[in-house]
């Protein structure tokens, strides 16, 4: 199967699930809302990509891992989104959950999207216990305290940012968890992993800068210019457009340097160049959500 | 080591680690806020309370079942303080989390909480992997969509509510966790367990509802006539003062007759009575939180 349909089925189950008998009608509808029709499942299929480059021995794993990172990373967006944040009212060219739904089940939405995903990679313990514990730890790490997204959005609290702590939780987070977590998936070491998704991360991280700088709103499906709007670090800002775009190139070829050896590095390698082309800005709009 | 100190320090420990290095002080704070000094820790208490009766041979996963449980139980609290639901400016007798650190950091506390439970139930693996599953399907369950908290609170959203489904799903699920979850960390069958927390979260909710309808709000330490002023369900208003109390007193009953044959068996009943006298109105006060 391919793996945005993989992708898909794993959600629609988890999602199934949590619609399961006798449940609020309106949250469970807000809960397919936040994660169908998905933006691009980039992080997802960063997993699967790692973990099909390491032979994929246990699709079992890595689908409950890529659905529990984007259940995840959906939650972020639902609770990122709303009024004490920022306050956006679409999403992927949609109403956004609170605007569709209210703020109450808004709230609850991204709470039962972050108790789905951790079921989700629990679910999998009969095929491998151990693995589905590292697996939690991963996940954990990229979203909860002291590193991972729900820290990278509390520094927007703070007086005194630390911009790198910044970017690395609040992008960086999901990226290395997306490969680390397919090479657990598929049974390898994590560690030489983490450099991929960092670069990854951050290649991400200068591409959706210029997305917020350059595109238009519209074709974009969510408000732009909100870094400016908040007084967010920006690369453009920092770079300016050309200094952006080179510095995105360089990350691509750092990550695409980092990947070590397993059985399918060259098509991995190749991978993440054609990823960065569609990154590049002149066709920027279509492919970040 | 006493119940609540071990529940205690296992508390502490997760909130150490999402305190760790490099974190956003004010989320860091806002963390150990939700979860110190504690309320009652009726639920984990239970939990090592079951775990007891059972033998409690393997104390790592007790512990770690038992603090996720009360993670879980902060996280809800700190949501459901927000706003867009209660709009409560205190709990325990101090600010809420949202009226001391603001709303965003009030909603990621509460999301950052989710995320420690779970990472702290992955962390006992070590000890037994498959139970540690088993452990996270059961809060899960118990949080999560279809029929966990959240759920609970979403019924409040809907234009027809279905009362008995709202009861379970806002307080029956929690102590249905600690009985289930504390024969699991056990090693022991959690089915006949079910009855026993199903009784003890509605005599709970009995007490509560008394709670709301009786008590003085400075020494309760929260806002009183909530449920009256959110047109919620109430066992006072239907059943009236004396109904509600021989309702609490009944459920009490069932639940310690419900107990299944384990070694503590008959120590576990004396306790469940123990704390049912706690629960009467007459110093209700100093023990509901």
């Amino acid at each position: 199967m391919e793996t945005g349909s993989r992708i898909d089925a794993a959600l629609d189950a988890a999602i199934r699930r949590a619609e399961g008998p006798d449940a609020p009608p309106k949250l469970a509808a807000a809960l397919r809302h936040a994660v169908f029709p998905g933006g691009g499942r980039v992080r997802p299929k960063l997993l699967l990509a790692v973990a099909g480059a390491c032979g994929d021995p246990a699709p079992t794993l890595s689908d409950s891992a890529a659905a529990a990172l984007e259940l995840l990373h959906c939650a972020s967006l639902v609770h990122d989104d709303m009024p004490c944040f920022d306050d956006a009212p679409t999403r992927r060219g949609r109403p956004s959950v609170h605007a569709a739904f209210g703020e109450p089940l808004a709230l609850l939405a991204g709470d039962a999207l972050i108790v789905a995903a951790f079921e989700t990679v629990a679910r999998a313990a009969p095929a491998d216990a151990q693995a589905a514990a590292a697996l939690t730890l991963i996940l954990a790490r990229a979203v909860g305290m002291p590193h991972g997204i729900t820290a990278g959005q509390a520094w927007e609290s703070e007086a005194r940012i630390d911009v790198a702590a910044y970017h690395r939780a609040k992008t960086g987070a999901l990226f290395i968890a997306a490969t680390t977590a397919g090479a657990v998936a598929a049974g390898r070491d994590p560690a030489p992993w983490r450099t991929v998704g960092a670069k990854l991360g951050e290649a991400y991280q200068v591409a959706d800068d210029l997305a917020d700088a350059l595109a238009d709103e519209k074709a974009l499906g969510k408000p732009t210019g909100q870094d400016a709007a908040h007084a967010r670090p920006n690369a453009v800002t920092a770079l300016g457009v050309g200094g952006a775009v080179a510095r995105l190139e360089a990350l691509i070829a750092e990550a695409a340097g980092a990947i070590p050896p397993c059985p399918g590095a060259g098509a991995l390698r190749d991978l993440v160049f054609l990823q960065a082309k569609r990154l590049a800005p002149k066709d920027l709009v279509q492919h970040v959500a």
